[in-house]
């Protein structure tokens, strides 16, 4: 069966052709830049590898492109777009409506569209990508699969703020924690790795950066919020901030509401540590030196220290923390940070083989560490693609 | 050495006179509703005890009627206003100016009014107290016992916000933490009676709630931030919440930034999850089958649970949890449910010892819990009492 994966973002779509149940990736590649003179377009398969930059205007033409270069006569793997099954579609907000991977139709179109205001920056995008799919590869099934929806079993006592209780009755603020995919995906593989599915605290260090506290499999617990804003501290999100902060750059320095929010999403975070929001640089001039950028490191693994802290005593326990997406499968250097004096949590990393890179999913503790370090390297995509094929199959 | 305590509100002053070293309280009492017509006095020595419903229209009125009941010929406790040795001031906001008590003069006054902003409710009605103390007690030294003094040791790592570096080195935006009288009083006395400084987390809840984490007796993280909001979940502030809360609220419900503060600070937290503020209603009520009161209970309990667990990772290890103040100290049913199913931090709470009311330092634990769980009466007052005469005699 092969299954279509579209994750379609504000300017850019990021897609892959995948052959369930063999996981086999046929293509892959993204188009970036939507909307401007030259947009970037990337299309590679095993024997083919193409980058463009071309004017692509919009999301339709650029998925056009693309259903082009899958069926095009010479780099091309497919010969109609009828060979297509189904389409599935990362979702970022599901809200409280989706609980699982679900196959789209009106129904569902409208209640992702009454999400555009909880997630202004993902969703109509996301919903821009069905609209365009259904039109191009118009026999397969359009499915979606909700970053939220893994966050869905985080009981009341988690997900609820101390705010008005009509807050979550009527306009329904409450934690929904985002990442879900990935978060469910490396927990899996650690739960197989470890045949111990108990106490288990998933750590992804990307663009975004979460933490969820797995408890007998299911998300108890997750640092980002209502939106991907909270929590640890990102490439250009604050993550958690004293909420007074707003009300005072707003009252008493003459911020506007606006330019804090702004602030807060694209100023703040490494970025605004240290002036740069790719680690690798900022790891490279924390080597030579700069105070700036080792501050921002150690603050950084302080924050990731304090919430695995903090799931341990949510879940009474620690069995396997997990690192992965860019940064956690990537940066032995932060794993380093997180992981030193932890010992109270049973935390012994092996630095040889923390040093070790490599796709597969390894273990960077010492024999004798009562707690495991995994590295798994995680795939939204492929996590997609299974969750279409068995809603499908089933 | 007798030495007056003023703990000056925007309506009220409590106060205390203290005889030291002997520690012995010589009188104490309250002036609440100040500039209503029906403002309320206490006033209390070993043989009297006075309580009137009168109109004192400020606090200038408040203090010269405080005075003149200690110098009464029937229920007075001094002779002359001369015979007060010093006036102990508590302030909200010290800061970065101040990490220790500090005799009072015109540089300190211009600094405490310099933080008007970062304390609005609070910083002015202290400074109004020293300027009409400065009258009545007018051969006294005035001395500043900063409520952030405590924690000044924070390092910038857990004082530091992710956003951008000029709103710390211009805009002194930090975590400044509060209590910290109370902190440094209990976390004393806990170190003290344990005969071990090692990883001490105090636990101060009262109608406003911090934990503070204190490693070989210094703070170094605690959950009040910028300004006496986040954090716990408190009787009508909410605590930690997602910022984009906030810019929900405002950007897309429509709400002024105004009304959001005002929800956060006095509709929030255990009123606005139960439609009470009182603990002791709360309590009652869930016992009676109220669930929004037990949701309320158990996300409160949750929440320091978490703050437990994260504390433990900051210091690498957990010696002992202190309970104070009002609630801290009485509520043996918020105490179970923070410490039950935390096994895997050392806590077992023997129930019947929890159970014991008393005004001493007491240990709930088991014999065998790893970790010792106290209890410990705090007393701001005496702690100011006891730092003013420590400075004066040095």
């Amino acid at each position: 069966m092969k299954i279509v994966i579209i994750n379609s973002g504000s300017s850019s779509i990021k897609y892959q052709l995948i052959e369930m149940p063999a996981q086999k990736v046929i293509c892959s590649g993204m188009i970036d830049r939507i909307g401007l003179e030259a947009s970037n377009l990337t299309y590679e398969t095993s024997s083919n590898k193409i980058e463009e930059i071309l004017p692509i205007a919009n999301h339709k033409i650029g998925l056009e492109k693309i259903a082009k270069l899958l069926m095009d006569e010479n780099v091309g793997v497919i010969k109609s777009t009828q060979e297509i099954s189904a389409v599935g579609h990362r979702i970022v907000h599901g809200g409280s409506n989706f609980s699982d991977t679900t196959i789209i139709d009106k129904e569902v179109k409208d209640k992702i569209k009454q999400l555009f205001d909880l997630a202004p920056l993902h969703n109509p995008a996301n919903y821009e990508g069905i609209v365009v799919a259904e039109e191009i590869f118009n026999s397969a099934k359009q499915v979606a699969v909700f970053d939220t929806a893994f966050h869905q079993t985080i009981p009341v006592v988690a997900h609820k703020y101390a705010l008005p209780n009509y807050l979550l009755t009527e306009n329904k603020i409450r934690v929904y924690g985002f990442h879900g995919t990935s978060h469910k995906y490396v927990s899996e593989k650690a739960i197989n790795y470890l045949d111990n599915n108990s106490n288990i605290i998933t750590i992804h260090l990307g663009n975004g950066c979460s933490m969820t506290a797995v408890k007998n499999g299911k998300s108890i617990d997750t640092s980002l919020g209502f939106a991907p804003m909270n929590g640890l501290i990102m490439g250009t999100r604050s993550g958690d901030v004293d909420q007074s902060v707003i009300f005072y750059l707003v009252k008493t320095l003459g911020y506007s509401i606006d330019a804090v929010n702004t602030m807060l999403q694209k100023q703040s975070g490494m970025l605004g540590l240290t002036g740069f929001s790719d680690l690798r640089e900022i790891e490279a001039n924390a080597a030579n030196g700069n105070a700036e950028c080792q501050l921002a490191l150690a603050m950084n693994a302080y924050r990731i220290k304090k919430f695995i802290g903090s799931y341990s005593a949510a879940m009474n326990g620690l069995d396997a923390i997990i690192f992965t997406a860019g940064i956690g499968e990537n940066s032995s250097n932060m794993r380093k940070l997180v992981c030193e004096d932890m010992d109270y949590f049973g935390l012994e990393l092996d630095h040889t083989k923390n040093e070790i890179r490599s796709k597969e999913i390894r273990e960077i503790n010492t024999p004798n560490s009562k707690t495991k370090i995994l590295v798994i390297p995680t795939n939204e995509e492929l996590e997609i693609a299974h969750q279409v094929y068995e809603l499908l199959m089933n």
